[in-house]
């Protein structure tokens, strides 16, 4: 397609200009974009009101529509995000690693920008300033493709930036927008791997499979979350309590939310009545194994499928394991590779799960909600791996680098 | 494809095994598959020998057949790799990063297996002892596809492996070999996904672009090197010399050698006719630009196509440049991103080159032949990265690994 062609060597050639922008000027750019956001607002939320008047149009649900919207508050806060990434430290350009080879060669890793990324998402728009400015301050270019029913906002967004870039005599084509919001411009893409360095697409899992199923490009697989709390006989049951409350509860619809509980049997007969009647007070339905049923009455009996569903509801699975091991085997089978936590107060086995169990965040003693870039000090996040190559987990800015070799020589050659 | 799906699911079993593995019973089997090694040289010989004469009835080139054959002095170099590959520091449970948090929250990165990866290589059988060990070493099971000249030494080596494993008690399908070579079978090996978690292919640029352009799996590009060697106005000529034999002669068919010439307009008065005579004396042909014709006689007018072409051979391309920036932008637009080499004595300019060169390794005056895991102090290597996602430039044994975070708390949850 000649039309990405285009987009793809022009981000290609915009990156290369990247590599020469110092910090300096990267945090400046960061602070304009946030000096002048204010004045577009009213631009912004007309364009935002015709994608939602035909989001309406086409009945599309309540809580889609709520992730389209902007309002005068999500805008401060995109606002504030500028800020915040321009007063993060910069990634590029620290060495590590460096010494001395026997021949006197000096060698070090230096980080370096990845090139070109590619990101793909759906109707929401906070996705479009949040990509760009990571993207810029990583001094990467940037190709964003959003939701087709988000395109009007996008558009306004992107084409601030492109100008603030602009008026600021840098390269305009570090950000831009596919505007062909067409399923097969989508494929092709995907395919772009001449000009694109890495691709992330974050959403649905349907758009993640796609990706993975499609693209040419280096793919990093981003967010289904169906966590794991496991209660071991050793545990604080009043720890135990709060940490699967605040895990499942205090916000039920994003991937680090627990979706299913692993109770060792003998802390069952004890611990189950205590957490159902909690998770009850906290209107959770409970879908259960059936050793669970016959300790508490009424709950709903969990099919196979329960156990491996990210609900992103006011609903968890429960299973009673006859010990730890098959808690981590449970895990391995069902889990997604996200976060997963053992409260307990045995040594051994805390030992036991952080070494076995193969996810992104693995917790001792609490909740899982804390896998996130800003609860892990990065102070921002693009997304949480759920795979293992390049990053695994929150991917902040340094994720979003790569390295390379620096080698200082003094005419050394080859035996 | 049942049978590749038998593979990918017994694989990732065994994986989850290696998880359990000290560093003592990996050394352990590491010895022991040396130790046995020289019992089966016979079998191996006489395996070898079947695919040799087949090589040879097919009139398979002389390179092809030599890099295929299996000799005493090839099986003796695998053997000692199966005791170096022992002697080298396990990086599986490296932490590194801990820290704790405002909360309390204390927080490392934990350095953990990959779980399965897959190799896709050509008719170089001390491909699969080499990726075998190395997996082995890094915890990950492996599942190899070689090419179908040398089936039957693969044959040999991984059933000696199995048997070897299966008598110290541990799972043999650590590693497996993808016995049916058709084509087909290497491309379903490629979707591979749900099992496999990382495949690199080893080879020639066919084979890597076509796993590129097929799979499913995350892949890691190894290999190709368009290297180049830039000689500033202000080189010592001497050291210039010295470093482009080195870097051209010395090994000509390997990635890491030198490809191109570039030479600053001020240098190439002085510099061409003498590197000229030096590289005739080694029976290079010279392809060059239109100015170093003028500057010495009898060269070969270079193509364009010459200066995108690795020439694996004695062959190298020269071009003749206004400054250092104009060699950069050739480097980024004909260079394949591998290793790049400044012959300076000008501080400023070294800086420059090191900074804004985008390659996986960048050297000052030095031979572009260093870029080689064991001569950058890994003990070993499983190829050359020139991608930038995960591993870039030589990989050892610590880039055949991932990570996971490790979070010890004390009841933790989130607000």
């Amino acid at each position: 397609m000649d039309y990405l062609n285009e987009i793809g060597k022009n981000a290609k050639i915009a990156s290369k200009g990247l590599f020469k922008l110092s910090t300096k000027e990267k945090n400046n750019l960061l602070i304009k974009l946030a000096e002048g956001f204010e004045n577009n607002y009213n631009e912004f939320l007309t364009q935002n009101e015709i994608d939602l008047e035909s989001a309406k149009k086409n009945n599309l649900k309540p809580s889609f529509i709520d992730r389209l919207a902007l309002n005068q508050k999500r805008l401060d806060d995109i606002k504030s995000s500028f800020l915040q990434i321009a007063s993060l430290s910069d990634p590029i350009g620290e060495v590590s690693d460096m010494g001395t080879l026997e021949n006197g060669l000096v060698i070090g890793k230096k980080r370096s920008p990845i090139g070109v990324i590619g990101i793909i998402y759906e109707a929401r728009p906070n996705v479009t300033p949040d990509a760009f400015a990571l993207c810029l301050k990583a001094s990467s270019a940037v190709i964003l493709k959003g939701g087709k029913e988000a395109i009007n906002t996008n558009k306004a967004l992107v084409k601030y930036f492109r100008q603030t870039l602009e008026r600021n005599n840098v390269n305009p084509d570090f950000v831009q927008l596919i505007e062909d919001t067409s399923r097969e411009t989508a494929y092709a893409f995907m395919k772009l791997n001449k000009y694109v360095d890495l691709l992330i697409p974050r959403g649905s899992r349907p758009l993640i499979e796609s990706t993975i199923e499609n693209s040419t490009i280096p793919v990093i697989q981003t967010g289904v979350g169906n966590c794991h709390i496991y209660v071991d006989d050793s545990a604080d049951f009043k720890k135990a309590a709060d940490i699967i409350i605040n895990a499942k509860v205090q916000r039920p619809g994003v991937c680090n939310a627990c979706e299913s509980l692993l109770i060792h049997k003998n802390a069952a007969k004890d611990f189950l009545p205590l957490i159902s009647k909690e998770l009850e007070k906290h209107n959770v339905e409970i879908r259960a194994c059936e050793e669970s049923l016959k300790i508490v009455n009424g709950l709903i009996p969990a099919t196979e499928d329960d156990f491996y569903t990210e609900f992103l509801d006011l609903i968890i699975s429960v299973k009673i394991v006859d010990n730890i091991g098959e808690a981590i085997k449970h895990i391995e089978t069902f889990g997604s590779g996200h976060s997963e936590s053992i409260i307990t107060e045995n040594y051994s086995n805390s030992n036991k799960f952080l070494n076995e169990v193969d996810s992104a965040a693995v917790y001792v003693n609490a909740s899982t909600r804390f896998t996130d870039g800003f609860e892990f000090g990065f102070g921002a996040e693009i997304g949480i791996s759920t795979q293992k190559l390049h990053a695994r987990g929150p991917m902040g800015l340094k994720e979003l680098t790569s390295y390379k070799y620096i080698i200082y020589g003094a005419g050394q050659i080859r035996n």
